[in-house]
């Protein structure tokens, strides 16, 4: 018997959001809506000419582990932070909504990640991220333990990016099939795809159960130019294949089933970051708790929708309520 | 000639913000509304029964300063943090405004000071502060030469809190006064009054120029009940003084001078924190700027308007852009 719903593999990142004008994207030669991975020095320079930000918990992984929290399910979070206050951060910021936390802060080496977030007055984000003290997740931080006892291992494709970590995505993803246990991954970004394309497609043949990508990452990943093509080609590489469109909604693809669901209008969409997560975490809980495909798609566009009505890429709302007054 | 328009002293906090309900208030025994000193034991056991939280620069005058500067005025702040993330955190926020912050963090000793404040779903907020590094301010930080340099030192009577900051602060008021400069403060909050009403009143009346306080705290510092009695005993105490009454505007008394302003109506007041903050940001711009005190009154009330209209207790919109419309 599992004792995890889900199990999320991450970079663990505090993010720090200000506004700023299109000149400020300009002068630092940062293209708008793009994220860059910058080391400590660059990072410390770019933070030093920001405007003044607001901290929060942040990760891919993370805001989908908080979303499946806030939804009902049951889950853990394998990541790494540095034992400072960032890390104490994200580590409550967790912990304090239901989701275990059982990789050790580390006690040297860089300081916990951290992902500057630049929001232009047209709404649109770009971030630069410092992996910091996530670069270090290794595969002695996938516990068999942990793994066995869940029902789907979850893993950001921006694991992609430090080494060690596609490592241990790969030790995470043998060691769940040995158990019996599925594996989902997202494909996270359409910049990350095209680091890391032959890794990524290898990775979707051989070791990946649950897909999810959006339209630009999986044009990406088969390097064509139509939706309906990229669809063909993500028929049968795997069990599920979850392709997010934006306000066009989804399409949910499984052997020879094919859902389109519509996404759920929100009055006004006030930030989009964050929106994919959300829809990985309610797809998620409707697979992990036993519903169809058809109903695990529509409380993923419901968690997406919160999302995308306010700022920040963690649900303010409580999603289970949400859930239970849309799908009575 | 003075280089600094304001020098604001001040406890450098770190806000963590949450939304709880009410009944988790009353399980930790809280009281709605106040403001509560707490060791770093009692923080880190509140902390750790939080929801996640938002972190962002806070503490009453240095939300004054980033006021201030919004409104176009030169400002240097003088408080402590440590040598350690959320210490790098506040003090980038106020550099990256404009703000000069000559204090250096302390290398040892307490973490930066930190203030949770937990919003019920009514928008109040009920806060517990333990000001940490905040507490080894000491009259060695506030130095001749900064004070030398401005034309209105600004005080928070939060500051009367740590032992060592209250002789900082009548340090900053001699030096202050020595060189011919006015000497600003804020009795900040009812229950800080309650706690030391006797240095207080001998502050207020021995060591001060401008006074700002809100109407509970005007009635605490002279026990008395109704607005209008404390009103009388408030003339004469000090050059200036505003008392500032939420949505019944302020009065503003200088020795025969009586104004009465008006506050700036807001579509939905979201979050009170800070009004006062601001009042006091857009007072002391109209003064240091040699505005007549109805104009400086006026300013204040749109820097107030401004904060009480969103989440967070530093301005989000250009404060000199909001006075250039309002008062051409």
């Amino acid at each position: 018997m599992a004792e995890y719903d889900l199990v999320g593999i991450g970079n663990a990142l505090v993010d720090v959001a200000a506004h700023v004008e299109d000149a400020f994207l300009a002068a630092q030669g940062l293209a708008k809506g793009s994220m860059s991975l910058v080391d400590a020095a660059q990072s410390r320079a770019l933070y030093d000419r920001m405007p003044p930000g607001i901290e929060s918990s942040g990760g891919s992984c993370g805001n989908t582990m908080a979303g499946f929290a806030s939804l009902g399910g049951k889950g853990a979070y394998i990541g790494k932070v540095k034992d400072d206050q960032l890390g104490a951060v994200f580590r409550h910021d967790l912990r304090s909504i239901g989701v275990d936390f059982p990789t050790p802060a580390a006690a040297h080496g860089a300081a916990t990640g951290s992902c500057l977030v630049l929001v232009t007055p047209d709404a649109e984000r770009t971030m630069c991220t410092y992996l910091g003290a996530a670069s270090e997740l290794s595969p002695g931080d996938v516990e068999a333990d942990v793994i066995e006892r869940t029902r789907v291992v979850y893993m950001e494709g921006y694991l992609f990016d430090p080494p060690a970590a596609q490592r241990a995505f790969v030790k995470a993803a043998d060691l769940a099939h040995a158990a019996g246990r599925k594996v989902a991954i997202t494909l996270s970004d359409g910049f990350c795809v095209d680091r890391h394309r032959t890794a990524f497609r290898a990775l979707v043949e051989d070791h990946t159960d649950i897909l999810f990508a959006n339209e630009d990452e999986i044009l990406s990943l088969y390097q064509v130019d139509e939706f309906d093509a990229a669809l063909q080609l993500a028929r049968g590489h795997c069990e599920i294949a979850c392709l997010t469109r934006s306000e066009k909604g989804s399409v949910i693809l499984s052997g020879d089933e094919v859902h389109v669901i519509d996404a759920v209008k929100v009055d006004r969409v006030v930030d989009t970051t964050g929106a994919g997560d959300q829809y990985a975490a309610g797809f998620l809980y409707g697979y992990t708790q036993g519903m169809d495909l058809a109903t695990s798609g529509r409380i993923a566009s419901i968690a997406a929708a919160e999302i995308v009505s306010h700022n920040g890429a963690r649900p303010e709302a409580d999603l289970a309520k949400l859930v239970a007054e849309a799908l009575p």
